[in-house]
């Protein structure tokens, strides 16, 4: 997810702190008989896969308790609690792209070499992704046992990494090695993937931290939820547009989701504008490596003007998320929900 | 785990009955907007992974929380719901073993071709283990969100599957690929891994459930659950001896721990018993595929008489155990824990 979050150095320094402080309990966690093996394996594994990241995720937490808290300023206390929600987070995130590079036999992530490539860990990276994720409820129940929302919070990350998985799931299923085939490819099917595999643990979990920190009930806002969700898609569309239309040196990568026959919010939208004759093109060129056959699906972008129907898509979007996040009643919710949209409209990287 | 329970084919189909409701609410699950092909994907991979077992955890479930209740009949909803904890300790299993058998390159696992060998599943399987784990605290949230013991529950399961994953790193890292070395390999070791990997979920976790449900608090019960972990690891002795002297037509399968260069018991205890002559033999034939290796290490076996040696840990570790159970206050307790061990005592398969 690129640079949602503007926080400042001070913030970042403070956040990465609170890693320091949950990584050694988790090193020291005495349900566990630890060898000097294991922790430094265990040691290793975090610093590789962890913080390497942008933080987004995890920084939103902080940022959206402070904006809940209308300007009262947050105790020491608060600030290591909603940051030990925000490495919740990005254990999450971790432990779903250890195993996703896995799935996809990716190589390269955030720069380095998939953890699973590095020598020696190989396979053993699943079960890392296994101990990222079982991380999660050891922070939870070291910091947050007595709280009340403390059943909350396990139910939460539950529902979302379930979603979540689920998500993976319909990606996974939909693009099957061996049956590349256009036509199950929709704008229904693209946003329940990006819904489910993106939008619950990117965009919905942070809040849904602050809030429950903010002894707020969730079901109470089943609104922001939905808002969150819609955020969520419109942040993914954006990607899949940046892939193919962003600037490679701003973006930090060179977009393959035409020769890797993703399903891309354009090449849906293509599927849905083009003529007959484009259409056959589409289906016989799209998901090749050849730089031949990415140019003709370009071609096609092109000509039937997917950067306009992309340009407006943004600002209805916009609009559309706007007038919902002012229909909410508490002015809070709308200052942490604006600050999110604030974060990611017109983005170009 | 073998034969460990001797339940009536009655309970047995009462209990099959439960996997098929919680597999019906699984599939349609609100939290996630179904299709034909994704609702289709997790009804055979259920299908396929979870109930093919033994079912000895799941059915203790039921067995223990009767025992505790001392003789007076469980209603429907009593035996309902220690049914679906049973199921939970299943789907939990199974996630451990599609993985495990991921990261083994294994190839056949309860008779069939493992999950992830069958033909356009793949590295699929990893998400799909995924999505058993998840199964867990949607059951668990869709019966037991309002008993009181919910929240231990969840506590329940986060920890034990985070000692089976910190069981099953250890058991990776000393054995990786390519440092197949002896001298790493002691008593203690074998204890460790098998504490973590195999006991918690296989003889705690089951006896836990049953206390909740009981509404007992677990903190009442440690003494139990360390009996109940000392008797995990004398069954997997027992396994680690039924492997290389156990009848292949009964255990159903013909060991290969000395050839896969297991951290078995018997290997341990051979290091332990023999002579610099024996060990130098056992460090250059153990972990070997050709027959003549193997034959010299059980020559060795057989020289140091492990037989017996094991014979004498059967019989020490029987009445250490029956010693410890005497010793607790509850007799209804004491009849749970001997049912259990009643079980695996002096088993040939």
């Amino acid at each position: 997810m690129a640079n949602l979050n503007g926080a400042t150095s001070d913030l970042r320094t403070k956040f990465l702190e609170v890693y320091s402080v949950l990584k050694s309990e988790l090193l020291n966690d005495p349900a566990f008989e630890w060898t000097d093996n294991s922790r430094q394996w265990v040691e290793r594994m975090l610093d590789y896969n962890v913080p390497g990241g942008k933080l987004n995720r995890g920084l939103s937490v902080i940022d959206s308790y402070e904006l809940l808290k209308e300007g009262k300023e947050l105790t020491e206390e608060e600030v290591f609690l909603a940051s030990a929600l925000g490495w919740c987070i990005e254990w999450l995130q971790a432990y779903f792209l250890v195993l996703d590079d896995i799935m996809d036999n990716s190589h390269t992530r955030r720069g380095q070499p998939c953890w699973f490539r590095v020598p020696k860990v190989g396979l053993i990276a699943a079960n890392d992704g296994i101990i990222l994720r079982n991380h999660i409820p050891r922070i939870l129940k070291k910091h947050f046992r007595e709280k009340p929302y403390y059943v909350d919070l396990l139910d939460l990350f539950n529902e979302v990494e379930f979603q979540t998985a689920s998500g993976q799931m319909i990606d996974l299923i939909t693009t099957l090695e061996g049956e590349k085939d256009l036509s199950k490819y929709s704008l229904p099917l693209h946003r329940r993937i990006v819904q489910y595999k993106t939008a619950y643990y990117s965009f919905y979990i942070p809040v849904a931290c602050a809030l429950l920190m903010a002894n707020e009930n969730l079901d109470d806002h089943i609104d922001v939820k939905n808002i969150l969700i819609d955020m969520g898609i419109y942040f993914q569309v954006q990607d899949d547009y940046l892939d193919c239309f962003g600037d490679p040196e701003r973006i930090g990568k060179i977009g393959t989701d035409i020769e890797d026959f993703k399903c891309s919010w354009l090449v849906v939208k293509a599927l849905e504008l083009c003529n007959e004759e484009q259409k056959k093109i589409l289906f016989e060129h799209y998901g090749k490596e050849d730089p031949a056959d990415v140019a003709k699906i370009k071609a096609i972008y092109n000509d039937i003007n997917l950067q306009g129907v992309f340009a407006d898509f943004e600002s209805k979007s916009y609009e559309k998320l706007i007038s919902s996040i002012e229909a909410q009643p508490s002015k809070a919710v709308q200052a942490v929900l604006k600050s999110f949209l604030g974060k990611i409209y017109k983005r170009q990287k």
